[in-house]
């Protein structure tokens, strides 16, 4: 007879199995799809995610886990027993009645934005959002009833386990006493001397295959994944098998290239995840937050740094020929440009956490109960003007409508991009005082050293420990701003 | 409360939501997927299959067939209950303990077929596939006493629902009279003026455009699907995103043009499967010969006739420019040779029923018991000199070893090729009757009047019918092999 723990093995072995099914659906369905498909993709994909639902909130699991928290375990197994005890509770609380009302309005809202965006038309996606906002705040309340943590971490924590409002307060509470000014500085600094804009047109075969380059060179596993076009970029599929995406805009290169380096540092993290955990809650990546910083490891801290740049300058001239904006200096000069803007996605890393602020700000206000839907846009403008200097009064499109995380439910995504930043930079701190020579390698192609660092710190852990030791056991200290800005200051000042 | 019908509605449309990502997946598989995600992908397969398998097989089906034929239901309906019911005694029957061994089983024996082949290794070959024989026997008895038919029949039942080894016998007894014969008299006559052969390389880049000017020649729905490519065609995917592939040979061609063509008819069938019934029994193609049969309408009947080939040569032209070898009657020439050779998938349609004929003589006889094993070679060879003129003695690789089938113990399959090639020449008949102009329209790249034919008398159709019905209520008469050696006679003789 098997212990609780390896009936417990087997059922999450096969939950992964049909999630294996449904991330490469998933994948097909934005990259190769069919038009007329679409329907009954939705159908399957749904589908397959009822069963799974069942499959983990089946009583039986609940047994399993009583029976299984007896058993003695290794240390290994007892962080995938608790993995899977905080799978299970996060599925099981919510009330299918809720699910399926959350399901729908969200369903609802999200179809209707990829209109009322465009009209700029907030009073009918408020009506909408309202719903969705409705019904989080009920899913909330349950889960900070279950946990014990305000309702905001209830919903944080789905994404960044173990994070709560009060550290994140701390850490952005910080870096807004800095940021703002500092962001002021470089972009005067940069005024004078603006770059010559790129004169495209840029060939996507061209551009495909300078990304597929420079991936090479970033070490990313071509018999373990691939990359396709989409309408926005992703990581997707499994890890034996990535699905990394990138979008080619023919009048600049340099979007394609960049959004490839970042999905390579979450496709990287993927395909190095513990192969003996592949099928187990242990084995997954650890937070939306750690799997932000490893594409912010490959895209900010390495990518635009100058010795990279230099290094990928001459494959660029090989690419697109030699032209005025494609000298050495004008080139490092467009890839490392701060330019405060409207939004999020097209931010520059100094401007970025400020709108990730901005949104967390207002969304655990909104699910606290402090504020309401129409209050929104005023606190957006107002926000906007404090942080970045612009101000959005009457332009919700490119304000609080610009991105499809509210339509979905996701109060407590956002603080992980930021998250992730930090990371990233604590993180590559370390991987130098570990690596002397690392910025040399890294002028030179060579990614080895930083890739066996962050395999033997981070992307061979799992979700085998919680963030905050992975952070302090890689870099001896826990997580804060100040690498970040160091690393801000010697790039941009 | 749901009659039993409406309750087995939902499970069967569930098992088709499930099947769409089986489908989806093993596409994949054939077309994108990463060396690496090999084993997780075909663990992922396993697993939805085994879940379909219990759906299926759930006790409550049972019950639920039995309440629902006491209910009163519309014709449609209660052919799809039929089908249902077909379905579900069909995988209900076997034990688990044969379904697991066959299982592994079939598989060593394909995993080791693919290197035993290019070795010559009978006697390695035959060690694996007694015990697959041992154990379809096993499947075939159990088969044979639940429906009351012949074993070879049973297994026959699985492929083409409904055929019985008496009307193969009969069919394929007419063919073996004058097909040898037919052969030998249009190799003479094409003998003196062997085509030119082409000159390569020809550019898949180039391949595929023509490829897909031709399937939109042919009415392919790429809002409904598309073309890609694969170690060997196939056409997979769901009725509404069908996924054909084709491979490129650079030194002709030809072959993955008339493989594009080929799947074509296969894909288009798919697509204009009824759309009510899309996710039910009664929705799905109703056999492999009734599919082949698509198939060879586009490739056979319409693909290599003279006024489609004359249509498509000027395309040819623009796309590999002017040569001795595609003067128009060249490429005729190439597109309409008959070589007896080896092989059956590279056999012209001539040749081809015979290498059915002998498949299907000896896996007969094995499976009824009349031989072993070990009896293979020496009536493969005897059967190919009797029946093709050419001898394949110690030559097991591209005689009795050539094909995946027998590893995977799908015995009782091979017969559908040929009955798709009497199916195919008796529609288009019918067709032609119907639509007199029709070899003129062909002509022109007008293929609507023969796909509203065939949309008519077979798509639409699905499972709704028996396959006798089917043919009758379309041509007029039953499945014969007169169209089929008047076809031969006038493209040859």
């Amino acid at each position: 007879m098997n212990t609780a723990y390896q009936q417990l093995r087997s059922i999450f072995a096969r939950i992964s199995r049909f999630n294996h099914l449904s991330a490469i659906a998933h994948w097909d369905m934005q990259t190769m799809m069919s038009h007329e498909g679409s329907q009954a993709r939705s159908e399957a994909l749904a589908e397959i995610d009822v069963l799974c639902h069942q499959l983990l909130c089946d009583p039986k699991v609940g047994v399993l886990l009583e029976s299984a928290s007896k058993e003695t375990l290794e240390g290994a197994d007892e962080a995938n027993l608790t993995e899977m005890r905080n799978t299970y509770r996060r599925a099981v609380v919510l009330p299918d009645a809720l699910i399926e009302a959350r399901s729908l309005a969200t369903g609802k809202c999200g179809f209707a934005w990829r209109t009322q965006r465009p009209a700029n038309d907030w009073v009918g996606f408020a009506s909408n959002l309202h719903e969705v906002v409705k019904l989080t705040r009920e899913e909330a309340k349950i889960r900070a009833e279950a946990t014990g943590v305000s309702r905001y971490d209830a919903l944080l924590d789905l994404y960044e386990p173990g994070m709560r409002s009060e550290e994140l307060d701390r850490i952005f509470g910080d870096l807004k006493t800095w940021l703002p000014d500092l962001l002021r500085r470089v972009v005067a600094k940069q005024a004078p001397n603006p770059p010559l804009p790129l004169q495209g047109p840029f060939d996507p075969g061209k551009q495909r295959e300078l990304a597929l380059k420079v991936m090479r060179i970033l070490g990313f596993n071509f018999s373990a994944g691939r990359l396709d076009s989409s309408a926005h970029p992703f990581s997707g599929g499994v890890p034996q098998d990535v699905r990394i995406t990138t979008r080619y805009d023919e009048t600049s290169f340099m979007p394609a290239l960049f959004a490839t380096i970042h999905e390579t540092g979450h496709g990287r993290y993927e395909q190095n995840l513990p192969q003996a955990w592949r099928d187990q809650p242990a084995g997954l990546a650890r937070s939306m937050g750690i799997h932000e910083s490893q594409s912010l490891m490959f895209e900010m801290q390495v990518a635009r740094s100058t010795p990279f740049l230099q290094m990928l300058h001459p494959l660029v001239v090989t690419a697109f020929g030699q032209s005025p904006a494609l000298t050495e200096a004008n080139f490092i000069a467009l890839a490392q440009r701060a330019r405060p803007g409207l939004i999020r996605v097209d931010a520059d890393e100094i401007s970025y956490p400020l709108h990730v602020i901005l949104r967390y700000e207002i969304e655990k206000a909104l699910i606290e109960g402090q504020i309401e839907v129409d209050d929104i846009p005023a606190l957006w403008n107002q926000k906007m003007q404090d942080y970045l200097g612009i101000g959005t009064e009457g332009n919700y499109q490119n304000g609080c409508m610009q991105d499809i995380h509210w339509t979905q439910g996701a109060f407590g995504y956002f603080p992980t991009y930021t998250l992730g930043a930090m990371y990233a930079a604590q993180l590559f701190q370390a991987a130098l005082r570990a690596l002397p020579s690392l910025n040399g390698e890294i002028s030179e192609e060579n990614l080895q050293g930083l890739s066996g660092w962050l395999e033997e710190n981070i992307w061979s852990k799992g979700s085998l420990h919680r963030t905050d030791k992975l952070m302090t056991d890689a870099t001896g200290e826990a997580l804060n701003t100040k690498h970040f800005r160091a690393h801000l200051e010697r790039r941009y000042l």
